[in-house]
């Protein structure tokens, strides 16, 4: 790993980047494109681009690198001539599993499993992963409401061609400013931006409104605990009216904290009571992990911070976990043969990557490491933010995974760019926040890296 | 690559299979399962189980794979150094592209694009390919209708709670018996067992027939081509009642042989006239090649079959092609950033491999090989289905991707399993068809081992 950042050009991107956007231009729309990466130079924290410069990375390919770049066990993984078959045959797993597929669904997956849940589907995105957690959560629903009787005629018919009965009209209730994933299915989940749903037709189905709270946490205890009671008698209103309207909702999706939404929190307490309204009312409760699984909380999995009697009907997970899936109950698993289920359902090429992460994790106590650092940043986060009060404010997090507010949107685009400018490659989301994902290796020494140029920043801003 | 099948076990799951499988039953659903692989010891068209049988494998993971078993081309790939950071660092590349990715989508995908299509995005399944076809077809109609005009308050509001105007009411026309995936979105296009759609929410779209015919075709150009008219005029009137319901049919789907369906074929003038109905009524025109795709016909895309005028406006792919995506004419481009894309958008480790597997292609000619090999393997089922009339029928193919009939499901289950104890991996379709899907790779020699066992099961069935 590098000493630390180091720019070299005069902008970003630099002049070898731009031309390789323009010539990405000719094929595909590029506009979102920030550099062009030489990943066989990047080290650990640090992201090199293709014009020499060396940021630390507190992005992360959107959360998705557990370990960051070239770490020494996958490069290892990949070069293990037994490994070698893995990757030049990708298999149907459901039909032709591989000699060691189970072996590798218990070292890579069940061993981290959330507390109280034994079964498991891998999928290979986080948008497949929620796809079929909801499927799984209709068949579910569909089970009980037949009761052991098999489907009849009118139902095989009319699903053959889109209609009820055979194609119920069942519902799924999400969280205003929630993320679940950009297909047709999850998009009707998904409440971020407009430009993300907009044209796509949609499934009518409801929109809850998430806690919004008053920062600091300590100073407004009342009125965000007001505001978690409003948000979930508005759950319960829903969930209410689905069953009178006759588009019973069936499952209820949430992250532990909103990520592309903004990274917005809710407290322990509306979660506990989120898992206790769904159980009451029979609806499933699904939490989607895509962006917190894998440890950059501070536990494995950001739900172990509630503390639920219950535990969630299904967690879904990608990025960090290099494979897509979900852990569900039993009740959730599907009777027959091929009701869940596509060519791939994942890619064993991703499990042995991910069985060297979770030992990597667990040999180096790296969500200690996480916990460590997260509270180191958080705190320089809220130094800065009493400092700066015009400037930013609502800093919040658990582990590394932070956040603050600027003012504006502007404002952080400028802080975002200035950053760059620093050797520091960082991320925005919702509308104006400034969102921090490290890699798990990420430590206290990289904090301070981080802490420093940010109050740079904040300085000259 | 070994001489011939060879068969150690008395019954196919062998004992090893069966143990594993009880295992994995423990953990998902695997009734699918139909054997667990050693694939380290596979090699070329041959697939050996854990049990130590080796079978001449005409199925290759549900069509995927393009080159066989280890081919040694991939294993260099992999072995290759320049290549391990690729391999251990999967990118977000909408966002940070390695340097390698303009070169990489040329090499790859560029040089074997479809006739008349030089847009491409990349995805990373067969389902996300057609959902984000599918979306980018929405953009474009909608596109259209604004003329220009930026959305307004109104569509930007309603489009976050699932609503008209922002969430159009845009339907797609797709046929009976089609396949297109197993997400919402793609699942309300997909038409072909029950239990695939059962209890799943469908956007309510419609379905047209698609043609059915009598065979051999020689012998009922007639009947056949009245059956294409019908269809294309059913096609025509669901395009015209979707404009006077307020629910216009932006784009039409289709396989060139609907393959899950049942290995359906229609006649180049039923697609060249498909294609002249969609440019005279502004539909758009995709065309599914995740299962055609790649070679399998013996040219590298089915739809180069018809000679269109006009190319589709859309192709999809996966499986074969080893990464998802699609291509497209250019006004399928989206305008803005970030309105198709995910974290991944596809993952370049498949690039590297597929770059291998375009360049084996060529240089072996293995598109001619899939002919010759295509039209003795063709010739063998028609003389097998003269001689058994009474148990087969219907052969039909085009280069290895051939299908023939049994009088019902049970004897083409029978027929599976009895290939299976003669050393033949081989899978079924549709209600009564079986199918064959062939690696690239597979030669005259090959043909006549299957036809040889196949000949046997016949005699013996
Ligand atoms: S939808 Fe997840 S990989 Fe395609």
């Amino acid at each position: 790993e590098p000493p630390g950042p180091s720019i070299v050009t005069s902008e970003i991107p630099g002049p070898k980047s731009r031309e390789l956007k323009k010539q990405l231009g000719e094929i595909q729309n590029s506009d979102a494109v920030q550099f062009f990466v030489d990943y066989n130079k990047s080290r650990g924290n640090y992201i090199c681009d293709v014009d020499g410069n060396t940021f630390l990375d507190v992005f992360n390919q959107i959360s998705s690198m557990p370990l960051g770049y070239n770490h020494p066990a996958l490069l290892k993984a990949i070069q293990d001539p037994n490994n070698l078959a893995t990757f030049a045959n990708r298999p149907a797993l459901g039909a032709l599993p591989p000699v060691d597929f189970v072996e590798s669904l218990h070292t890579a997956l069940l061993s981290v499993a959330p507390p109280g849940l034994k079964q498991l589907l891998t999928m290979a995105c986080g948008s497949c992963s929620n796809e079929n957690a909801y499927k799984a959560v209709c068949m579910w629903y569909m089970k009980g409401k037949r009761d052991g009787r098999e489907p009849n005629e009118e139902e095989l018919k009319s699903v053959m061609i889109n209609k009820t009965p055979g194609c119920p009209q069942l519902a799924f209730l999400s969280f205003m400013g929630g993320f679940h994933g950009r297909t047709f299915g999850t998009l009707s989940t998904t409440h971020t931006k407009p430009l993300h749903k907009l044209d796509i037709p949609a499934f009518d189905w409801p929109v809850a409104h998430f806690p919004k709270y008053k920062y600091p946490l300590e100073n407004h205890v009342r009125e965000n605990s007001e505001e978690d009671e409003k948000c979930l008698a508005e759950v319960e209103d829903l969930i209410e009216q689905g069953s009178r309207n006759g588009k019973p909702i069936v499952g209820l999706v949430v992250e532990p904290i909103q990520a592309e939404g903004g990274d917005n929190h809710a407290s322990d307490e509306f979660f506990r009571n989120l898992r206790k309204i769904t159980t009451k009312k029979g609806v499933a409760f699904i939490v989607d992990e895509v962006q917190t699984g894998g440890g950059p909380t501070g536990k494995f999995w950001a739900h172990e911070h509630w503390n639920l009697d219950n535990p969630p009907d299904i967690v879904t997970f990608s990025k960090k976990m290099l494979t897509g899936g979900f852990y569900h109950k039993e009740e959730f698993r599907p009777k027959e043969a091929y009701r869940i289920y596509n060519t791939w359902l994942g890619d064993p090429a991703k499990l042995i990557l991910l069985k060297e992460v979770i030992k990597v994790v667990k040999k180096e106590d790296l969500l200690t490491n996480i916990a460590t650092a997260g509270s180191q940043l958080l705190k320089g986060l809220q130094q800065f933010e009493q400092k700066h009060s015009h400037l930013i404010f609502n800093a919040r997090g658990r582990g590394t995974f932070c956040a603050l507010d600027f003012v504006d949107a502007a404002a952080r685009d400028r802080a975002l760019k200035a950053l760059h400018m620093k050797g520091i490659h960082c991320g925005g989301c919702g509308s104006k926040s400034l969102r921090i994902r490290t890699a798990l290796t990420f430590q206290v020494s990289h904090v301070n890296i981080f802490l420093d140029r940010l109050s740079q920043v904040l300085n000259e801003g």
